[in-house]
């Protein structure tokens, strides 16, 4: 017993968590969302970015606008899951760094004038807090679905008007439903990933 | 409480846990390492991919090709951490599908025949594991100073000659030290964030 957290809680985000693929009418509660925010908000992320959007898509019409777009094998149980998030990165993400980074405000201007290197700062930065989501969403005992299976420029140019934001991911959300969980694929083992200098 | 994860792992992993800039000397241990890894490679990515690779640097050596390329603020404290992880993806990852997608071999040559479509891939799967290792290395009751103030391109060539890789993060790992934190930074509210449809 190497670690600290405790095993039900090592269950419940990784070893027992599974990606859901089917899931139960069950509502998913706006407070439920916002526990979630409000706990992995916390994430480390460099120089305190938060690029980071969610749109959760919760009306019909948004539901068809958003799966107009998915992959034909994402269509059906992003039509049918109790709650579908848009993550994005919004690319301008440097606006808010004087208010976010308040003992660093020179930072927007220093590292972020260019649009290309902030581009890749919103990507890396929203995806390590599209994962800490991801983590959130089971910490509230639910099974997020997450997906990368649609028409990225689709969905960036139907839900982001203004050019500057780019999808991350999809994420069903929900309790699992009837025969959830294909079965677990393999993950590769420690020294095929772990060297050391 | 709409959480179901326990209030101490919430204060463990998001709300005590901060990125530390000072280490004890207390030293972290390869079976540290692999507890974290075996339970942080389950968190899930697209198609089952993992491109996160780890360099543990650990001789003096190592360590001393490492600080030449970490900017100089950086510089102190990456060069006293008790233990430094290079986190990086392989943008090669995909050899690796028809063993870990099992069910879906074809992916390989369906979807990532493209170098920039898997470098794409490789960065936001890449990242979503890096915040899955950054919760484990605080699962581990340890703390983590994650940084991306470094010569990207140096690095990649110093340690990784086949030009396939490319560093997500380097991560500081220890005990925190005297005055390990700064003030802990403002976070946007759920309002700024989350947006409904």
């Amino acid at each position: 017993m190497t670690l600290a957290l405790d095993a039900a809680a090592q269950d419940l985000l990784f070893r027992e968590a599974r990606t859901a693929n089917t899931f139960s009418d069950e509502p998913v509660s706006d407070e439920q969302v916002q526990a979630i925010y409000d706990l992995v908000k916390f994430g480390p992320t460099a120089f305190n970015q938060q690029p980071l959007r969610i749109v959760l898509v919760r009306s019909e019409e948004g539901r068809a606008r958003l799966v107009q777009h998915m992959a034909d094998g994402n269509k059906a149980k992003t039509s049918s899951a109790p709650l579908v998030a848009i993550l994005a990165a919004d690319n301008e993400f440097h606006e808010e760094l004087p208010t976010q980074l308040p003992h660093f405000p020179q930072a927007k201007d220093m590292f972020f004038s260019e649009r290309s290197v902030r581009e890749s700062s919103a990507t890396l930065n929203g995806a390590l807090q599209a994962a800490y989501f991801i983590i959130g969403v089971r910490a509230a005992g639910l099974a997020a679905g997450p997906m990368t299976g649609y028409d990225a420029a689709g969905i960036n140019k139907e839900f982001f008007a203004d050019g500057e934001h780019s999808v991350l991911a999809v994420v069903n959300i929900g309790k699992p439903g009837e025969d959830a969980w294909f079965p677990r694929s393999p993950r590769l083992a420690y020294d095929e990933v772990v060297t050391t200098v």
